[in-house]
């Protein structure tokens, strides 16, 4: 074929017909509908089995659009149906309907974030979500950005914290500072240990502080570390407190957190990347009571809220940092002599240059339901959470790990199987116990009908537990909270 | 409302039928069809005034569905047309309609692409498209991951290199680690000094490199550079070549940059996230010749090759680098007691947790059109520059500012309106033509007849000019390239 009909063939393809016909399958196998209490959760395949199986072949075949929506329906066959009713694996779930019609506009209109000339409306919308997100945070003169996930926000609250303490730090790097000490909870995301060594600090700089039986850092032990670094000539950086830590879904105390950063002139960093849905409910945000002391804020409306991937906040209460932060001032990009009020390009603020447009399908939500319709939802969420406890709280087949009240939607726990129950719980009980999650787990994963994670927490001296997840999306029933467990009951007296 | 009716509310709204309304209203704007030559590629409103119109508040209002419907319709008016045959703009454009389609798939999917486990599709396309990709480069048994754009793949590349000759860098941080020295040209792309500010280094550890004329990278200058760097007591830790400079699309002489990097023992990392796509075509993949030598390389095929935004790759030679580079081994998530083969988890890999699906798209356009359709494309876009360059060539209007053969498909040139043509070319002619990109450039905006960027390129000497980019989607045709041409001419002369 010669070059100008191949591009005139491929130029013809692809369009509003094939988008409609992808729109079909996926109605058809059910993953932009109402969820289904039928559907498997997934339908398991080992790795090497399922790669046999689906055509992944890249090369010089070129499939026509029926054979391409045959290997669309493959693949989301082959996907884990995270809308599933019997979904509760991670601390995201389902995607917001809403928030998907949001991403579907934002990827048909392909732009990049970073300047108000390639994208005015998404400028603005982004604006306007930071803004209201600060007004939630109590940083009302902040500034924030999107970032593409947690982990990145983190570190920008650590980037932010050393530039603010050392500006030279921009150009001269971190030979030139004294060392440096980063306090986080023995039970926070490793994303703090990550971030450490990505930017020069080596994750011994993290100072890992202990917590309470429920996860909780413990603020006296706080103020004993940041001291003890300082005697040790180290210069306490930031606290990385967390607001729903990964496994227990514990929320530090953040206002006696605070008072320590006060009184030892120490940045506190909020993690609140899955507990700072709470923030939304006008029930449940006295949880992060102090969280308006902070310094930074992590929130991941993509975890509880139910956005799609990725949808990450970075807030900060001090303005102007973000920009003097991070400018690198690129004349190619950022030019002063555009004939627009150029303080409307956000770019400069972001350590990327292309910036994915992430903040409009969390409006477009935002929009749909109100803050009462997204505070009904965490409310629901977590009150499925709580009437979950309960049944666990009742049956002798289960067992919490943690006594405490709980702060968000994990509810952890140990499934004791028949076998083992009332027996002497020596160490080869628990040596037992350990391999249930993991054995229960495949099970379910077998067949299909329900997902739930597991862990061991080691620092706590805690063999395999399941973690339990409720998010917003779809919206978790009490029903579907009876059948999980007996569902893991049911599983776990198998063979 | 009670609760309960709440939530009932919620969950009824917004599945496949708001969805379809969405469809539509992207199809009846006109973004996701073949491309028209009719609709502005703008309707420029400035910031404050598209502000107080567009309903953008967040609050307790709720919108029903047939106004969030209008409210899309404004917003995606607002919106610039990177899909318009009279975008030119960035170095990306419009959407690959497959990979339109392959992200409205995996945000309906809405997954994580951290574990087999919840994204067990998705993680055999991922493998299959860096399976493709390093052989596409010239590493055969190397490792990649999709990370959020290109300068998060710059960093990785930055880590990797300095994980590689420091391992203690990962615990004990930079200021264990002599003065380091990173090595870019003076037309590279400023993610390397935000990276050498965020990973610690600080940007004075960035040793700029002098460029030829058409901004390529002399090998000499590196030399002197590097080794001027090892007199002063720095350890030349990482070569950042560029293949596709942001403004003028230089490709370094990789394989001279490759005999300085082997001759003294540095790290080469190339910096492919615009000329990378070239690899695609056996036209032009010659370009890039040494390449393969490389240890590292980022590449967005978000740019030239029109996957949807963000679509980026690092590769990396070295096999188990990533792994051991990045780990933290969290057990909450990297369970090594997991029923299936646990290599498949390839998030401990990543400096993020959660992390978007991006392979998909990718894969998706690659099915559709396989190697030799994305080298049609990439060849017509390369072709298209070339004729718009041969256009202005043969006119006195115009003047390119660099004679060289370009590399990609960037077209650097000034517009000489009648008033200054033939007049002496002292400083004060010069200061006129500064300003008349800028001034085109806003009579451009306003009347939504085309978007070319423009910049200036101090270190050259050289005042504003514009920089003609072109891409594979859509397809550009020789008859855009004259109207393009004739449209700054008619704007140039205006006023």
């Amino acid at each position: 074929m010669d070059a100008d009909a191949e591009i005139s063939r491929q130029s013809g393809r692809g369009h509003d017909d094939f988008l409609e016909r992808v729109v079909a399958v996926l109605r058809a196998e059910g993953f932009t509908g109402k969820p289904s209490s039928d559907e498997p959760v997934v339908n398991f395949e080992h790795p090497e089995q399922l790669r046999a199986r689906l055509r992944l072949g890249l090369g010089a075949a070129v499939e026509e659009d029926d054979e391409l929506l045959e290997l669309v329906r493959d693949v989301v066959r082959a996907s884990v149906r995270t809308g599933s009713r019997h979904f509760y694996n991670q601390l995201y779930g389902g995607a917001d309907p809403f928030g998907v019609a949001g991403a579907w506009i934002t990827e048909a209109l392909n732009t990049s974030q970073y300047t108000f000339e390639v994208a005015p409306a998404f400028t603005l919308v982004e604006h306007e979500v930071i803004r209201h997100c600060l007004n939630k945070v109590g940083f009302p003169d902040g500034d924030g950005i999107f970032t593409p996930g947690g982990s990145a926000a983190n570190m920008y609250g650590m980037v932010a914290a050393r530039y603010r303490a050392f500006p030279s730090v921009k150009t001269d790097g971190m030979r030139a500072l004294p060392p440096l000490a980063v306090f986080t909870s023995e039970d926070s995301h490793y994303s703090v240990l990550k971030g450490a060594h990505w930017l020069g600090l080596g994750t011994s700089s993290v100072v890992k502080v202990a917590t309470d039986a429920a996860g909780r850092m413990l603020p006296a032990a706080l103020r004993d570390a940041v001291l003890q670094a300082r005697r040790d000539g180290r210069h306490p950086l930031l606290v990385n407190a967390t607001a729903g830590t990964t496994v227990l879904g514990a929320v530090d105390p953040l206002d006696q957190v605070a008072d320590v950063c006060r009184d030892l002139g120490v940045w506190l960093h909020v993690d609140a990347c899955w507990g700072g849905s709470l923030l939304l409910s006008p029930k449940h945000a006295a949880r992060l009571a102090g969280l308006a002391r902070a310094d930074s804020v992590a929130w991941n409306p993509h975890k509880m809220l139910g956005a799609p991937l990725q949808c990450s906040l970075f807030l900060v209460r001090h303005a102007g940092l973000l920009h003097r932060c991070n400018a690198a001032a690129a004349e190619y990009l950022f030019q002063q002599d555009k004939f627009y009020d150029v303080s409307w390009d956000t770019g400069d603020k972001s350590v990327q240059c292309g910036r994915k447009v992430d903040a409009f399908k969390l409006w477009l939500m935002w929009k749909a339901r109100g803050d009462a319709g997204l505070a009904a939802l965490v409310d629901n969420a977590m009150e499925c959470a709580r009437y979950f406890r309960q049944l666990l709280l009742a049956s002798d087949a289960f067992r919490l790990v943690s006594a405490e009240a709980q702060d968000c939607t994990n509810v952890c726990f140990w499934y004791i199987p028949k076998r083992l129950r009332g027996l002497t719980e020596d160490k080869g009980w628990w040596d037992q116990l350990a391999t249930v999650a993991p054995a229960v787990k495949e099970r379910m994963a077998q067949r299909g009908t329900l997902l739930v994670g597991y862990c061991p927490l080691p620092h706590k001296g805690h063999v395999n537990f399941f973690r339990m997840v409720t998010t917003c999306q779809p919206p978790p029933r009490p029903a579907d909270m009876d059948r999980a467990a007996a569902e893991i009951q049911r599983l776990g007296e198998l063979c």
